[in-house]
């Protein structure tokens, strides 16, 4: 590429999959893009589409106004990032971190952040890396909104959606947390479905279209399930919990009864069973949500 | 009703409300029909729309051709049609039963059944009460299928969509099991979102949106899932074990950091690192399913 866009120069810090990705995207996009990884080798590929590989840390955040990262978790962040000539050549300028990590742990770095003055911002991808740059990308940010809106140019460049969950700077690792929590319990769901059919004889294509079915139903159910957690309804009349426990143990004893590890739904019918226990077997399931919370 | 259809006549055995909604369906449809509840008190207001009040179970499956039982599980529908008059005046006749229960438990009473000259078919019945006589209603159905060609038009009154699954008469349960597995672990993984969402300071009805947007990946991945399980290849390029269970341990951390119980992803934590454990870190997570199933 022999011009630039408008949009500032972006420095990428990590080059996994999804680092790459990034990189990638914003290079596709005309964007001047600095890029590093602690361990070398990885931007050969990105170098010969025109970015500049850095040959350090302080190198390459000092090439561009704006910064994102994207490495294995916060602590790798913070190991990067908080070293002192690093931390003084991001002075003044805005780091995105698009590292997966807990709330607390976001809030911390941002913290520490406003204490070097540099912007901070922490973000979420919520799908795979081959879907950055397509419209199927899914991205969550939290923090300053004026530094939001001041970066969100450059970061639509990433293709697909992109929501500002607000300003508290947990907002999207605690999204992201509570989005992986429903996606990969129900991940465990199904690779335990798909064992007790093989089990009985049926194999996992032909369980598939069904269990499909039973995804298209949720989302209706997640709707009604917040109203009731938010306004404390819990309405069991037409699946009260303790119909729904007796389901669980069937399941957990079909799966023994072929030496499948029920681990799982024994954990999600002894949660039912203490929902029932605490005098709630009347009501639906998500009353599950406020008995979990209590202290 | 002053006429009646030209479909057999039908009893209904057992009237909680799942019971009641397949009795009012048949009445709907002009079906002379029988109703029996082994606690009385439950007929008045079937039989105020033309039902047929039994004062007894043998009284109510001589009245019909063909019997429905839908009851709490299998072993309260095994106490009623094992008996040795409800048995006799069974001989000849249909039983369609809607109960939920294990496939193992399904299969012991199709063989009593036949063993008494009984025509037996299983069923499941995937979707709530209110559903029954609605396009919404899902029926899946295991047995002869000469028997159940005979009965589909009858059983069709019943609203929504009918698949007969098979003859071999534990199919119909060993989906229903499996199905609910998928549904009720993916309901615990929302209920455990909402609670850390909210010690968090998200409310249900923000996290809702983007819970809905996560159960609308689950199809295309199901499918693709299948496919892996059924033919032995894990492909974990885009999304390997090890990086599920480092998100795993995350949510674990921020729940437990709130008193939050985090048992069920606990154990899927607990399945992901087994499965890694055993040298499958680099598969794509439905490993699980062969690893659950190994013996």
């Amino acid at each position: 590429m022999s011009s630039y866009s408008n949009h500032p120069a972006v420095t990428v810090l990590g080059l996994g999959p999804m680092g790459r990705s990034l990189a990638g995207a914003f290079l596709a996009a005309g964007v001047r893009t600095t890029i590093w990884n602690r361990t070398p080798g990885k931007d050969r590929e990105l170098t010969a589409l025109g970015a500049a590989g850095a040959t350090s840390a302080e190198e390459a955040v000092s090439a561009s106004e704006l910064t994102v990262v994207c490495v294995v978790n916060q602590q790798a962040a913070d190991a990067i990032l908080r070293r002192a000539g690093v931390a003084r050549a991001l002075k003044g300028r805005t780091v995105v971190s698009l590292t997966a990590d807990t709330p607390q742990r976001a809030r911390d770095t941002a913290r520490w952040a406003a204490e070097h003055g540099i912007g901070y911002l922490d973000g979420a991808i919520m799908t795979p890396a081959p879907s950055i740059g397509t419209p199927e990308a899914v991205f969550l940010h939290s923090g300053p909104r004026d530094l939001y809106e001041r970066y969100r140019p450059v970061l639509e460049l990433l293709g697909g959606t992109h929501t500002h969950l607000g300003e508290e700077l947990g907002r999207a690792a605690t999204f992201d947390l509570a989005l992986l929590d429903v996606f990969w319990t129900a991940m465990a769901g199904y690779a335990h479905a798909v064992a007790i059919a093989r089990a009985e004889g049926v194999t996992a294509r032909e369980l598939a279209p069904f269990a499909q079915g039973i995804a298209a139903i949720l989302p209706p159910l997640f709707e009604e399930f917040a109203a009731d957690a938010d306004d404390g309804t819990y309405s069991g009349e037409i699946n009260p919990v303790t119909s729904a426990a007796s389901t669980m143990a069937h399941v957990v004893e079909v799966s023994e009864s072929h030496g499948i590890d029920a681990g799982v739904m024994r954990s999600v019918e002894g949660l039912a069973r203490r929902v029932i226990g605490l005098g709630h077997g009347g009501d639906g399931f998500i009353r599950a949500a406020e008995v979990l919370g209590r202290h």
